[in-house]
């Protein structure tokens, strides 16, 4: 297979049907959502089939425990799919709003009318029911996607993309509205993110090493999400005990999760307060604790912290603790080791909320709530592609309205400029 | 001089301003503006002198008189300069503004905080008075700066730096705030578009070629502005008068600004009664036409155009001109050889107005109003970086707000998420 040759050819079948698609009316895009979901569920005992297929492939392979339940469909996972179609399905559609539509000096009048993206191309790793995240979004948008998912998953996806096909013909759309990569050669990615012409934004899904290549590499614009180092400060007028019932829970409530703590910094006028008790919760669930000097002399069992921790996205149950002299040393250490994903801080204190809020350089940033709250649902976006760490476009939870773009609309009367 | 080196420092320097001035009051970023508007009034002198060496410098080069028009400083255009910088202190703020802060089921309060986008580059070619426009926009949105003109221009743009520097120097800011790069070594271009770490966003204001050769080579985002090959689309149920006045407008009142009409499309059966009276006027006028087979057979005086032609952004006095069956066909002329960047239509239909607005893909689309109403000015903006022809981030006429990004803010009182 020429890949080059072929991705192009997928590349332009988007671009046409996303004229069509770009344009289409609310009620058919979601008639196409619904009619997906309902071939998922006609489609179990075949959709099970061929994730057999892979997972017996990835146990050849010897792929690892955590990977292959990834790759793993169960019934409960075709069934979270379906409802995640049906929900998207029942968000309202940003296409055509209308925004700020005003009467200038002139006479006439502007507004900005939220429009489609075009073409959206999304390369993920090896969950299977990304497939089905990402297009419905991409799909309720006006968007026409190339979905490029990881080779292990490569008969889910077909399998998937066959359901996705019935849905799209059923609501009279066009076939190539979503388009499953049909190669596992890894030159399609190369391809992909390199053809400006047909292809406008890139939204890698997967690990940081996966993303920063994707970021290096393409000419097409990428909504990267990179790594999430969290952190949460307790401050000197922090309620303890909303400093402990966060600092809790933005590390403990899952560890694998991007929005998760991975430092906690503690004003030096609560450590000794607070420190034991938290340190003694931490190890209880297991958590293994790594501190700076000052916290090492208050609370025993806990292993000293290099440099590199501080920039480290453990995405385990391990904690780096650092104590801090005051709101400003927080920020500092926050802004210069952080990946400006979320951050939150606990204080009482009035005038140190509204400091950190403007001064944290954050796609998020929290006074008095869990980071673990950094997520598209949580945010009211009904649902999300990714979290943006980028300043461009997107930043923080990217919902639908991140897959689109405004173009500016002008009425007038016969209006002739000056 | 080592360039690699010497842009590696001003990147550096202006990512620590950068840290500065996102968080400096309005009064203070105000103050800058209104004190570099009166170092430009009491340099009046130096200033006209420094540009007097590069106008001279540039007829030794035989640099032509458009360019040479656009190199020259006139008390006149010193005046603009300090209107200008007087104009954007006025604007508000758009900085630290939070928008749609709504209370979550979870009960957390969720918003979005306008925030400085970080450093910015601005490259552009001879126009001095650039140097002021885009130093000005980006300070009052929080921005550092750094400014890469034409060499052309360079003692012009040293002269104007140094009144930058007086004005930040008197507000108390960084001078580092607003660099304005001190080599006339092309290789500064090439390090600034290559330096993610300290460069968020590049802002190339020139030509189209300029614009490509940096897009291609940029791996810091780049908000372009390519070409205006904008349309007119006179309807079947145009109003002739209507018709007229905006056809004429769009193109004669100014050739030389990417919002002229480059290409008039007229509905064939409004074409014999409007054509010749259009024509009369355009070449009283002193426009070259060149139209499509029809209308030649409608109108003496017209050359013919080629397949070329409708993909011209002439910025001169020529127009191309076509009859088209109906409104299908002028969406997908506009769609296909057009670029993106501003068309009408000329209809009194309810039905068609609706269907070109959502279906013209360009960063603005009117109705019964001329193109010459695309810019920044005139939407309200206060004023303009550019016009971007680009989906990502901003499109259309770019204002404070699109030198800006939105950070989610959390607001809760010890929320934690299930």
């Amino acid at each position: 297979m020429d890949v080059k040759a072929y991705m192009a050819d997928v590349g332009q079948r988007a671009r046409q049907a996303s004229k069509v698609i770009a344009k289409a009316p609310t009620q058919q895009k979601n008639a196409a959502l619904t009619h997906i979901a309902e071939a998922l569920s006609a489609s179990r005992s075949s959709l099970l089939a061929a994730n057999q297929q892979d997972l017996a492939q990835g146990q050849q392979k010897g792929l690892d425990a955590a990977l292959l339940d990834r790759l793993e469909l169960t019934p409960a996972r075709i069934d979270a799919m379906i409802d995640g179609l049906n929900q998207v399905a029942s968000l309202p559609d940003p296409i055509g709003e209308i925004a700020d539509l005003k009467y200038l000096p002139s006479g006439i009048q502007v507004g900005k009318m939220r429009v489609p993206l075009g073409v959206i191309g999304i390369i993920y790793e090896s969950r299977p029911n990304v497939t089905i995240d990402a297009a419905s979004l991409c799909l309720k948008s006006g968007n026409a996607t190339i979905l490029r998912g990881g080779s292990e998953a490569f008969h889910s996806n077909q399998a998937i993309a066959q359901c996705i096909q019935q849905g799209l013909k059923k609501a009279g759309l066009p076939s190539d509205s979503v388009q499953v990569v049909e190669t596992v050669d890894r030159a399609a990615v190369g391809e992909m993110i390199t053809m400006p012409d047909y292809v406008d934004v890139i939204v890698p899904r997967g690990g940081k090493g996966l993303i920063e290549r994707i970021s290096n590499d393409a000419s097409v614009p990428v909504i990267k999400h990179l790594d999430g180092v969290c952190h949460v400060y307790i401050d000197s007028e922090a309620d303890p005990e909303k400093a402990i019932s966060i600092a809790i829970n933005a590390k403990t409530r899952r560890y694998g999760v991007c929005n998760a703590m991975e430092t906690l910094l503690i004003n030096e006028q609560q450590a000794a307060g607070l420190l034991p008790k938290l340190a003694d919760m931490y190890l209880a669930t297991g958590v293994e604790l790594r501190g700076c000097d000052r916290t090492l002399s208050i609370v025993a069992g806990m292993n000293p912290a290099g440099e590199e921790d501080w920039y480290t996205e453990y995405l385990a149950p391990i904690l780096s603790v650092k104590i801090v002299a005051d709101m400003a040393e927080a920020i500092e250490h926050i802004n210069h080791y952080g990946s400006h994903h979320t951050d939150a801080i606990v204080t009482e204190n009035y005038t140190k909320a509204r400091a950190f809020l403007t001064e944290v350089d954050s796609s998020s940033v929290m006074v008095n709530a869990s980071t673990g709250f950094a997520d598209g649902f949580e945010y009211g976006l009904g649902a999300e592609i990714g979290i943006s760490t980028d300043k461009i476009h997107a930043r923080g939870p990217v919902g639908l309205e991140g897959l689109t773009s405004q173009k500016y609309v002008v009425l007038g009367d016969g209006h002739i400029r000056q």
